[in-house]
């Protein structure tokens, strides 16, 4: 397919490689255009904005940093909104808020353009290597024309509904499962370690229940206090968990544990843990028990 | 060995059993004497008290309901503290509180006898089966003496430290570890049912991360509403997470995740759910952001 | 003074009248002009728009009902930003986020008008009898001119601050307060009423120690369940809390205890509690603790 | 009346020269004797145990530190149950468990005695002065008795119920009402300080609304930090924190912000503040979001 990709980070690179690799024609763009450069040689050619990325393409994928970022790549003069054709399909992969999801829906519709919103959970590695867990959500039709995208990047897709909005709403609700998770090892570290067990013990212990190798990792990383290199970044995760409780606010679903959470990690922002991992928010809990952190 | 075996309830039965089975000699009691006598078929010598079954025993192992039945089991006159050999050793399996489990450790030493606190992770099935997840934790020597017992009821055993009461914390961490991840899918489910996503679905893709069958099976209860029959009584749930929360005051090691959970579980007991599953304090959850619930 | 007033609601009507009873020459604007031209009778000028009414005024005062109508009223092209005199000001009296707060400081300066952030506590019926609290943040130079009006609307001045935003933020903060307040009266009439204590006598038991009027209002409306007429709207209190977190999220500073009245607030009003007094988040405080309530 | 006043700390001291000066004849009880024999100058004769102080006993008063105290007085062989003549009225001040305030209410009733639960709301100088707020429960005959007592200790007495327990849990929702202003002025303040706002100008704005003498003063103390001498220490105020946790546990009423200042008043607790003001709890809420705090 004649695929435009805007938004080549970290996560985007392993993307667009893939989909060349694949055999798909690939025009990318970036703001900082040396990391688009860095594609040439895989075959992709650079574009001179989004709009010149999406001129000519059945589908342009976007993965940009946020709301602000993604709005700048469709809605600018040489935004994709303006030069995308009709029929053509916008895949958002970022981690947006639900307003913005549905100002897209609305927005695409009315230029007779299609729009599904594409989040994807996997770090940088899973991107590489085509690992990722795709979640998408829009029109039936459009998620069949871009299942030979999703087979590419990622190594599941789940269809999580018609409206777009939803995929961003599981995809948020997913990640305040894995940061619920975390709050839930930091307490109970907290009290193990005051009573003089060894908290990676008690992990491998509880572990044996839940066997989850994602718990295990998280598990020994706290247990560890190994927070840098982050895997995600605190002052993400913290913009992550906004993004939910404003959307559980728009639903009227009150989520008691997302405002917890919030609130311990806008306390390690507080305290200057802003670019370490999230999970070191389990540092705010255990000073709070009176314990000594490494950081 | 010589074991005694005190608490015949779904749990004991199976253990008894398999210790049984693999050619150990054992003495049972019961406070209703005829789920005692179903073991005599399988070899089991029926005790008149607990003072009884325990006067000949190597060990002595304890599996009964909580703290109050422990004490009777233990202290009252017909207790096992009064004819327990010097050497002897009690293994108690109950969930109790770190204050009885201190106790019984101090009290036991004084009569030269050993204690340890062996609680187990598991429903009456992995008894059954010899499955369970073993915690212990107390004195090297007794630990290893009991280890061929260990073997026999569990898949696993984790010696988790050298103080009895170490083990009982860890159990009651372990089960708020379990009653978190209720929390955690009681609010996403919430709010993705608000948005119209079908909760199965949304916990599979989920899982597609923690890769946990443990969460996939929470979860579809959740999802279908399954919370008859019990696989775990939420007052007695309600009851560990008080024990958890006393032990956790005693550390100085506050858990507000806890505190939340115990709100919820105390509210859907207040709303009559006290013999449904513990994760049927989802309800509550679901009630509170204006769903109906079908219990 | 020449003072323009926009936003003639019942909180404005009140001030009005106020002003034009001490004397000073008003221009009013109302969307829904009727209202404006009750004013007449009193001495007041009606004006076609916004910026008409702005045209000649030494001060603006607005009061309207949230962050996108006054946005409307000061930044559309009849909007009072364009009209405003060099040196003229303008008061903001109604809860907004402190986002607006800083735009309408920056934008005024830009244009050389003054502004200032003058939130107020008071209902109503304060408002009529010129007995509000008057919360003023801003230059001095500016809070001195505006203190006659002050002392018309309201029966006592806070200059909380040299920045606008300050007001707006000690506006939130007080509001806090209140409902912080009426979440710790109904946790503590659960209890009370499972209790089988009467609480308006638990409520004036404990006011003996607060000596606070305004909790005895609000207690003796809760213990009756009095919500309807609403003297707070459950939905404008929610959005106040909203911006409060807003705000707090923005200075990083964690807040719980305005996290759980926003989610106590939120589930009333997915329990249809919208249009309900504030005080009416007391009802999922009982309805959680297995009480009846009679909305 | 013949009184017999067990318990002579700094309430105890008051309470009893108060009694002695409207012409009560007193005996007195102390465990250190030298506190109860400063009496005898006032009238008092000093009795060698709480039997022998009760013997000749219309009315008992109590005032000790907490449960086990008041066991050790009423339920040991030299306590006050085994001596108190039937048709006499035990009067507790201390601020005890629901639970043994049930168990004192029956085992009085076995052995014909009176029994009111009397808990009272004042400082040492309220009870110098005469000046507490007495909350009493139980059968009318009895208060009706005691009613020229109340008059003495007290500025105020409200009747709250005719069950003793009723008294109880009244006292330890009023003393939950305080912490919960004091967890609303720490969030508030937290925010207010990182806004570069003076706290003090705060809460007197604030205060102009509440109206509450009791709400400036801990607003002000809270405002310098002045946490010692402490007028409630951190660690009695979680005492009794813990003692409504567990009567609202018992009732099944869910009590979040209760649960909130528990897990605040031991991250205190567990930072060494266990002996300052228990309103120093706002300086974890300070730390947690990122400022210094003076202690």
């Amino acid at each position: 397919m004649k695929i435009a990709f805007i938004g080549i980070g970290r996560m985007g690179a392993g993307m667009s490689r893939n989909l060349l690799k694949a055999g798909h024609e690939l025009v990318v763009y970036n703001r900082n255009r040396e990391k688009a450069e860095a594609l040439t040689s895989s075959g992709a050619r650079v574009a001179n904005s989004p709009a010149d990325a999406a001129r000519d393409a059945e589908v342009v994928m976007t993965m940009v940093a946020d709301d602000r970022a993604l709005e700048e790549v469709v809605f600018s003069a040489q935004g994709i909104a303006s030069a995308l054709q009709p029929g053509s399909i916008h895949l958002s992969h970022s981690t947006i808020s639900t307003v913005l999801a549905r100002k897209l829906t609305t927005e695409h519709a009315q230029r007779k353009q299609g729009y599904l919103s594409v989040p994807a959970f996997g770090r940088p590695e899973a991107a590489d290597s085509g690992q990722l867990v795709v979640v998408v959500a829009g029109p039936h039709e459009y998620v069949a024309r871009c299942k030979p995208i999703f087979d590419v990047i990622g190594k599941e897709t789940f269809v999580i509904g018609t409206e777009p909005v939803q995929a961003n709403i599981a995809k948020l609700c997913g990640n305040f499962m894995i940061i619920s998770m975390i709050e839930s090892i930091g307490e109970a570290y907290a009290t193990i370690r005051k009573a003089g067990i060894d908290p990676e013990l008690f992990i491998t212990t509880v572990n044996s229940l839940f066997s989850s190798p994602f718990m295990g990792m998280y598990g020994k990383l706290i247990a560890r206090e190994e927070f840098s290199p982050a895997r995600f970044v605190l002052q993400l995760g913290l913009k992550d968990v906004r993004l939910l409780l404003d959307a559980a606010d728009d639903l009227a679903s009150p989520m008691p544990l997302a405002s917890l959470v919030h609130d311990n990690l806008l306390s390690a922002l507080a305290q200057g843990q802003g670019e370490l991992d999230w999970s070191s928010m389990t540092q705010v809990l255990a000073r709070n028990a009176g314990l000594k952190t490494k950081t």
